[in-house]
């Protein structure tokens, strides 16, 4: 496999000191491809310039870097697929750091809010379906029941982040759609209105491609890297809960967990 | 913001059943990009095909769906930085599930025998190095201390899927590059050679684009989105023990976690 852009001389090498934690990209065979050796060193300008800070424009940095526009706006591109920079009205800026989210049973609206950013959720729709045989198990009830399909776009300070899809027995909350407020926390109306509490979850974390229709609802470019997690829950008497589909900005997204040995595990105490 | 293709007339639309728990990703103001559409219909042929299944060539495939190859490449690209698709030898099949591998202290050597795959790492590099400020404080030791820096590519069943960075104090193993095997479960050595085992660890997980380097030590098309974990972990004695950088390809792999309500947690019993 070849790497390297061969019509552009190899560029200077650039990158994080020897031994820094998180290595430079560049290939050890000698050549790098320029498009990448670009966007090193526009990613030690953004350093400088620091959050919010207005990128300059795209012929200014092509000119200082004497690359052509097309190399410039390739670096760009995976620039802003990382989350290194964002799109501000019609400029672009240096991003903040992406936010971190726990996994935990706790919900959405409570992991945004213990990093001191407001949750929000716009609802996007509240279907009642028959279950299909492959949901019906996880909401503990035969196939042809009725469900609740909650479909929600996440927001943190009113920038969309992330896309989710809840889908829940009507005999487990047959009030949903007169009673929840779509845009408060679902664990919430549950613990609250319901008394259901979460006891246990499974969880599945991937990285996938959005869609071009969760590009539209979310505001983000398609294709961009998205993390995918499917959750399957059970209450405390460990009775299917609900089954969920949650969708997050890669760029703007990473979760934390803290591990510890157990019992049964070769590397625990 | 316009995701649909202009030149192209609408297509008719697909994708799975509504209510399907993982929806479709058609925009709901009636225009598809083509290319998406052609997505969804090839990865309806690869659910035909099976798993192995050698994909129609390409303008087999043109001609059947009515596009162009630009727009079929572009559907392909994007089902291959999904894995759906898989390069084999010179000809592309249809891939298997992605691997699923446990958010767990256990190793990566442990976490894919389970599956039944056989694990394997190739040594990319041992280095011994002073240890940078940003560095020390996760080894437990002063900046400057000499620590070891191990680099390897992971492997399941020969294929490579992954790269691993592993940082510890020298203190901690000062025969490693004399005693340890490279392609052996590092954990394995810790716990047998030196009787230390794992307390607990902090992880923290975010989705990536492959750096050239990465790519071609992986053999991943480069700006394949991959998933990346951080992870800085504790012996049982809460001594700081090392720091590591597990990069998974992408396309080639998930990550479960089961969670449980906790004292403290709104959610919890």
């Amino acid at each position: 496999m070849n790497v390297t852009d061969p019509p552009d001389p190899p560029a200077p090498s650039a990158g994080p000191a020897p031994g820094a934690p998180v290595r430079s990209g560049i290939p050890e065979h000698g050549r790098i491809p320029k498009y990448y050796a670009v966007k090193t060193r526009i990613a030690a300008l953004l350093d400088e310039l620091g959050e919010g800070g207005p990128l300059p424009a795209e012929r200014e940095l092509a000119a200082r870097f004497e690359v052509s526009r097309e190399t410039l706006r390739q670096a760009l591109r995976e620039l802003l697929l990382e989350g290194r920079l964002r799109r501000m009205g019609r400029g672009t800026v240096v991003a903040g750091p992406k936010l971190e989210q726990p996994l935990a049973l706790a919900s959405y609206t409570e992991g945004v809010r213990r990093q001191g950013r407001r949750p929000g959720r716009d609802l996007i729709g509240l279907d009642r379906l028959d279950a299909p045989a492959a949901l019906a198990p996880d909401l503990g009830v035969e196939p042809g029941a009725p469900v609740w399909h909650m479909e929600r776009v996440l927001l943190a300070d009113d920038e969309r982040v992330g896309l989710e899809s809840t889908y829940i027995a009507v005999a487990r909350a047959p009030r949903l759609a007169a009673e929840f407020a779509p845009d408060s926390s679902f664990y919430g109306y549950l613990r609250e209105h319901l008394g259901i509490r979460f006891g246990d979850a499974d969880e599945r974390l991937e990285t996938v491609l959005a869609t071009p229709r969760e590009a539209l609802l979310i505001g983000t470019p398609p294709a961009l890297p998205m993390l995918l997690i499917h959750r399957v829950s059970r209450d405390t008497e460990g009775r299917p809960l609900e089954r969920v589909r949650s969708l997050y900005r890669g760029d703007r997204f990473s979760f934390t967990t803290h591990l510890r040995g157990e019992g049964g595990s070769p590397g625990g105490p």
